[in-house]
């Protein structure tokens, strides 16, 4: 290593040891432990251009062991991503700054993938070098390599340790994905103390066992030997590679150096003394850059920018040769064109009962030919989610040109993995499942929802309506624990209209993630259904008088049954409106005045009925209202005997609606 | 194999379909393919007597592969267990039955653990395998193995593919749980078609990698090969042992033997005669059992029950030799004395304003004492969640007394091995992690309120007071997750004296889990707060009025802000009462009565303050009512700079209840 590469990874560890001692509060022992890792990559092997953060053919990397953040942000300043600041540095974790606490995507330039949540990046990772591959697949042409880069993530003991991480990369040696590199930042202490005490496995083997190519550096400051082992893992064109490099947690920071005590708090002043005097940085001074450094960096990326000009040089080529594909370039690139799926075909349906998985699944097959860069899949229950795309093929290790995706029985990586798709850019995905295992799917529904990216989940089997699984298999509490989460709409469509608006609003949504919660069996087309389902809730059936007397308000497979009790309400003398509420997060959206219309605050005889938690319903239906919801798990019998013996009636929706009327 | 044990695994085999196809419902692809695994184990490995499902050293057995649930019920019926009928059989996946669509603990005799999510029993086995390891520690002396039992579980490819079982078996070989024997019932099918499509990884190599003695089986209805493999299995005393079998998915099912399509649909009347044919059973017969098998069972039952009579024998000659451990053995097993924290002591706290998780670190440092059987743990957290327990150890691959364990990185794993070391029997336990990943123990919590036990989650850094951490690490929509929950208690105390109530309720819990949500924050100690909470909510502050103006509600961090706010709209002429809601949950089964005392009916004027998530507080503030709480995810930066930025002030408070009060 020449001495401004030395000097340019220790200003990358006094500037991260800097800005958590200013903060007062950060995690120094990984950003100390692995700058020569960061800055070897990043440096001399990284295809990258801080000028154009957004090239679509750069080389990503994630920091799956998102504490080490500072790392991030300091290399960021050197490199110029963002014109990010020393000031900015000075204002790490502090309110409203470009450099929070843990990386976030969107929030500062350069940062791909949120994270924080351990493993989470090694998913992402596996997502986005899924989607390298079927992009080159589909756009690569003799002689033009247009998509050709590499995933790099580096994560920690932590990262190995979560089970989303194992789930990942298994399926990772399987696709053979060979442009991901994963750096195993191994130091051998977490939190609790040495890992020995909880994690004695050996990593490596575990990661052959995968199907990865592994190498290991002995010693982490030895950038010949990271650099050595990163072209031995592009070399191998089969395989996936990980690179498990020993380095010391908090190098250098004095007698803290390789303790548990340097993971997650600052140096405190003689440790951080320490730390600059041992690398030749003057103690009395913090946030020192020298200018040879910052020239350093300057000459690494005039060096880097070519590349992306060889590359916009050669995709003008390209696109002059093949001009149908530039334009479907182009077309990937955009923003889904909502025009396509404003009309009658897409939105038109007959009228036979079905379940809304079904319909579901014709319209995932609608919505392949629409849109060609729409992938998907399911956790291995594809044929019961209905989510398989026919006839466009399933990605695989020897082609990858397929739309589809086996995700095998992992829903969490599966859904990182789907947001890591999502994050490369270029195309839309959706990931399935079974509702119930929606909470395998939360943590990193969570990330997408923090994102602000627009993932779309499929989730069927929506609720005791799942009948002889029973209660393992039966959802209750998952509506609420998704309508619960910020930026995430969470549908639950009554028909094949309604079926249709969710899919409509999760295709044109931009920035919000989106859940759409299906049946099993099957449920009638209803009246009044339709485009109105977009404002998340709506009057599907008014009441014979302007005021009615009664709301009953419900969303999926119990709408159909409002309506009957309604009619038969109305019938008995009360004027009952329904309300169908296919996604309270939307209508939550809407101006006040459209909620006053369709639920107006003098009327307080009200009923919901969902079968399902009725945990969040009480926000319609007040003090004077009722319920009508699971207060328990379901049970294992056939569906419709289930429906009767939790009170999912007619006859008992109106007595309680009575209940109400007459209190 | 004898002639006896072939008709009997085929008995097994004709018994599941003929359950199956009865159900026009369920899973033979399993029971055809592993009868043999299970019933070589159950006749001639494994220590049980039926007669007696509790007895305290049997051998576990669980299957985590649910779906195959008619295996563990045709193996129930012949062993006898539960008195479990042929009519029984008869009526599987049917309402009120004995025989659900997936193994249920508590519903069925003989069930182990509640299985179906995929992996969750690997996860469980685990538990009980630990669990059986620190009783042994505990209660073994010279010449008496009082503990002394193994822990079988099988599982199929999706349990091998799912991240928690990684996670689990991680543990498991670095704690070297020599008693563990796992079967891996490889079939090479999945729902979507072969395991190729996503599953090529070397399996046998990961388990070896985690430390696992690994044996092989050529061919899964080679009883002698799996017996063989168990003993070798056993002979290992320091390693856990993983038998990969390779069986026939649904086994002797004419043509779909071996196809995805035996995996979960019954056979249909063509395969199952084909099945019987080919067994020499008679199609024309359904449920048919004969008599020679029936009395094959009975020979095995009586050589087996004399295994528990001489461990009786054992166990008196014990208890007169060892009076204590034997006295302590019978406290171990029975049910909390409550009267042991109903005294000042536990119940005592000094003034001093504190975070709740240290609270709560000196309470599980008081109930150490007072319960010699409480283990626990955090997933490499418990400095930050202060769950350790001072000088009694920690469990270890050479020292299973210690108990407090690490649990490493692994929050999916640690709850379900919490939910095993509570299943076992013999302890009580609790597992730890930041809030925030809750979502990442949500489906094992789930199992634990559906399995009616009462695991304890310590769950701190509870709101948007974690700070500089940032969105990632800041729960918003958890506490609305847990709350939805069916059997789950959620607290968030307020200060000492509810912290120590979460705790009295967790600790007296006898079938429903806890989950106890804590600040990093410090919080002033509240005049009026005490045994009230254990109420769920109450009354903290008196209104001037005997019927108040103004009812503010909080919970944890907020009840403080709450009171402080009701003081200034007193002075402000609103009379305004406060409660303090630590519990939903505990708070709606309060009599009815109970509730109007807290809530009238009549007073609408009301304010909830929650610094996260308002989803499912209107169902105490109703239409009339406001709630000030997250909208949005949080920011990194300092606690205090956050709770002004989103509004939780005392001001804040005040203007919105003024807004309230004059609407």
């Amino acid at each position: 290593m020449s001495n401004i590469d030395i000097k340019s990874v220790n200003t990358i560890r006094t500037l991260s040891a800097d800005g958590i001692e200013k903060a007062k509060s950060g995690h120094p022992g990984l950003p100390l432990g692995s700058a020569p890792i960061a800055y070897e990559l990043f440096a001399h092997h990284m295809k990258h251009n801080p000028k154009n953060p957004g090239w679509k053919n750069r080389d990503r990397f994630i920091l799956s062991a998102g504490h080490g953040s500072m790392l991030l942000y300091s290399l960021f300043h050197l490199f110029g991503y963002g014109d990010l600041s020393l000031e900015d540095l000075k204002s790490f974790r502090q309110l409203d700054s470009k450099t929070p606490g843990h990386p976030e995507y969107g929030h500062t330039i350069g940062v791909e993938a949120t994270t924080g949540p351990l493993g989470a990046g090694m998913g992402m990772a596996v997502g986005m070098a899924m989607a390298e591959a079927h992009m080159e697949s589909v756009f690569n042409k003799d002689g033009f390599d247009i998509v050709d880069h590499y995933t790099y993530v580096l994560g920690g003991d932590g990262c190995m340790m979560e089970g989303i991480s194992s789930e990942a990369f298994s399926l990772a040696g399987t696709l053979g994905l060979s442009k991901l590199i994963v750096f195993y930042d191994s130091n051998g202490i977490s939190i609790e103390g040495s890992t020995d005490i909880a994690f004695t496995e050996n990593v490596v083997d575990r990661m052959k066992a995968f199907g990865f190519q592994t190498i290991e550096v002995e010693d982490g400051n030895d950038t010949a030997a990271i650099g050595k082992a990163i072209e031995e893992a592009k070399a191998d064109k089969s395989r996936p590679s990980f690179i498990k490099i020993n380095t010391i947690i908090g190098y250098g920071a004095g007698k803290k150096q390789g303790t548990a005590g340097v993971h997650g708090e600052p140096l405190g002043s003689e440790a951080l003394a320490a730390l600059k005097t041992g690398f030749g940085f003057d103690p009395e001074k913090s946030f020192d850059v020298d200018v040879d450094v910052y020239e350093n960096f300057k000459a690494i990326n005039e060096k880097n920018a070519k590349l992306e000009e060889e590359w916009n040089e050669r995709f003008k080529e390209y696109a002059s040769k093949y001009p149908q594909e530039a334009k479907d370039w182009d077309n990937y690139h955009s923003e889904i064109n909502t025009a396509l799926i404003d009309n009658e075909e897409f939105w038109s349906w007959d009228d036979a009962p079905a379940a809304t998985r079904n319909i579901s699944g014709s319209i995932i097959n609608r919505l392949k030919d629409i849109f060609p860069n729409l992938v998907g899949g399911s956790a291995d229950l594809s044929p019961s989610n209905k989510t398989e795309m026919k006839s466009v093929g399933y990605m695989s290790k020897d082609d990858f040109s397929g739309r589809n995706i086996h995700f095998g029985v992992r829903e969490f990586a599966m859904t990182a993995i789907t947001n890591g798709i999502v994050l490369h850019g270029g195309l839309r995905a959706y990931c399935a499942t079974f509702f119930v295992f929606s909470d395998y799917t939360k943590p990193m529904a969570r990330l997408s929802a923090l994102m602000n990216i627009p993932t779309i989940f499929v989730f069927t089997h929506d609720s005791i309506g799942v009948g002889e699984d029973g209660p393992t298999h039966e959802p209750i509490e998952q509506l609420a624990m998704l309508r619960s989460l910020p930026n995430f709409n969470t549908f639950r469509p009554a028909d094949a209209r309604e079926t249709i608006a969710a899919w409509y609003a999760a295709m044109s949504s931009k920035s919000t993630p989106t859940a759409i919660v299906l049946t099993r069996q099957n449920l009638p087309q209803l009246n009044g259904s339709g485009k109105k389902a977009l404002n998340g809730g709506y009057i599907i059936k008014e009441a014979s008088k302007n005021t009615p007397d009664m709301i009953l308000i419900a969303s999926g497979s119990e709408v159909s049954l409002a309506v009957d009790a309604a009619v038969e309400l109305e019938n008995d003398g009360i004027s009952t409106r329904v309300v169908s509420m296919p996604c309270m997060d939307i209508f939550e959206n809407q101006s006040k005045e459209y909620k006053e219309e369709v639920l107006p605050r003098a009327v307080r005889n009200r009923v919901a009925i969902e079968a399902l938690s009725g945990f969040g319903w009480d926000k319609y239906t007040g003090l004077d209202g009722r319920v009508l919801s699971m207060n328990s798990f379901g049970a294992s019998a056939p569906q419709d005997l289930l429906f009767k013996k939790f009170g999912f009636t007619k006859e008992n929706v109106v007595s309680l609606a009575k209940e109400v009327f007459n209190q």
